[in-house]
């Protein structure tokens, strides 16, 4: 694509704000020669980081693509969505969302604060029309690859005409990011037979097959979600963020159980150094930070979220998620198929 | 204990039925000097497979503690519980309860339909008083070794109340069967802040907490079940049962990924022989299967469920748990601190 992408990052936001967010920043302008970023957030902190960055000679060709957006304010990471609706204005992240808005940006990356990017991201770009509530939705490994799950957490209390909400955007989703022309969609329940579950997942499954126009493959189980058996599973966002942060979890307690067997004696430590890159290779695999970026899906405008733990790398993925959902226009994209269907 | 201890076992549930059932019983035998068992099912079918089991020297000192219980029919694993409820009569589940009923046997363990043994289990042994529903529990593996896990899958819609039930009940059990004083209870939510979560677990978090002799640490997420941060993690069935199942999916993703990159050349096939013994230690510690034997809680006698497709040894684990909770009164235990407590 030879378009330029312009794309507002909010340079304050996450674990190590401006310290990962600029070198990731220029890190991206060098593999994109058409991007242009804009750096929101403090000038004083933001101008010598970015100078830093710039400075080695390879970065060079990158100054005139980045410019900074002063931004007073920070929401911090346990702020309120409701205080960070009300200290909005010039707050970095509510900033970073408005260039979106108005149009100078076409897309936000932040890695601040999950309810707050949800909260100013609907106030901000509104819902598109047929959907009530915005979705996390991520990519995650499987057997063959990787599969989309959404909701990851935006939505406590989901109704079934939500999770049908879900289902057409994340078909949308995986189509325009992954090419898939008809992405089979799960819907993630406590067993496969339809008398199995809460009435929220029977009413959905029904909504979800009647809707007709989904490849719609019925109810999956927890453990589908790695086999690949759905290219989406659809749930709600209090099972979806439990279920991959247990999963997370257990992939964390097998490398550290992988690490104590293996520095056991001398001899385990030199098997360890032998089995390195088979291990780093399957690391690669499962390492959700490989697939760092979540996209609030829903919204008039792409808004793209970062783990607040990322590095440099990982703040690095999430910049190419919103290049890709830019190119691909993954917000009109979902608008059309809506408009295209009556829900 | 030198207490003999009764327990009645469905002979005829789960995926490979007495073929396994039959074979592990004997083995729980040769382990418990003390134990009788009941082995509930097809009379014509268990005979000749008992007399095979029995065959060898060593299992000739088990013949006098192992009885067969006639009972015609089974229940099918994708029965509804309410046929299951209808047919029940003459079915190896019902049976084996009914055992446990009527005083003939001090537990029961089963490996057919979850469902339908939670819906017998309640027909038959009654819920303790005070408690609403039955609750699934199970061991779960953690840094430091495991933790207690309720409710996995018994109840897909629960309210604040029944997740305080549940509290109490996995508290008492991991007293008792743990030996841990006063288990740190956590609650499963999105998040770790009060302002985190829907109404039910907000309102349970109040509830909890309020009860007073609890020792209560509060919200924990997905990935702390795995931490050993709390000793029982509290949860509604529906999502307990798909943080556990997409756990063991990704355990087995990580588990192929090795496999498949450890078989990639000659080398690599010698260093996986080399890092093999590491690989089982891992396996062990994390396998669910080593915790074969999740606990129906609630009710007033013991039922313990195996994993449908148990193999020998795990099925053996599961008659280990009906053992280890005959000996410390589970349901005893937990109706006495009901008893003791106003909730």
């Amino acid at each position: 694509m030879s378009d330029s992408i312009c794309i507002a990052v909010d340079a304050m936001g996450g674990d190590f704000g401006p310290r990962v967010v600029i070198p990731a920043s220029v890190d991206a302008l060098k593999r994109h020669s058409h991007l242009t970023l804009q750096l929101v957030g403090q000038q004083h902190v933001i101008t010598p980081l970015l100078a830093d960055a710039l400075k080695n000679s390879s970065a060079q060709s990158c100054v005139s693509r980045i410019t900074v957006v002063d931004a007073a304010n920070v929401i911090a990471n346990d702020e309120r969505p409701s205080r960070a609706l009300r200290k909005r204005s010039d707050t970095s992240m509510f900033r970073a969302i408005s260039q979106v808005a108005d149009g100078a940006a076409q897309a936000c990356v932040s890695a601040g604060n999950t309810g707050a990017l949800m909260a100013l991201g609907r106030f901000t770009l509104k819902m598109l029309p047929g959907i009530d509530r915005p979705a996390i939705i991520t990519a995650i490994p499987s057997v063959d690859g990787a599969s989309y799950m959404l909701d990851l957490g935006a939505n406590v209390d989901c109704s079934a005409e939500h999770l049908l909400q879900f289902a057409i955007m994340g078909s949308v989703m995986t189509t325009a990011v992954e090419g898939i022309i008809e992405p089979r969609i799960g819907l993630l329940n406590v067993g496969e037979e339809e008398i199995k579950g809460n009435e929220q997942v029977k009413l959905a499954s029904r909504l979800i097959r009647e809707h007709g126009d989904l490849n719609y493959i019925g109810f999956i189980e927890g453990d589908d979600i790695f086999t690949g058996k759905a290219d989406v599973v659809v749930c709600d966002g209090f099972v979806g963020n439990i279920a991959l942060k247990s999963s997370e979890g257990v992939a964390r307690l097998i490398g550290r159980q992988l690490r104590t067997s293996f520095s056991d004696s001398p001899v385990r430590r030199f098997i360890a150094w032998l089995a390195k890159p088979v291990l780093d290779e399957v690391r690669m695999h499962i390492d959700p930070a490989r697939r760092n970026g979540a996209s609030l899906l829903g919204l008039q405008g792409i808004v793209v979220k970062s783990h607040g733990s990322a590095d440099r790398t990982c703040f690095g993925y999430a910049i190419d998620q919103a290049v890709a959902e830019v190119q691909m226009d993954v917000p009109g994209s979902i608008n059309r198929r809506l408009e295209s269907q009556a829900i």
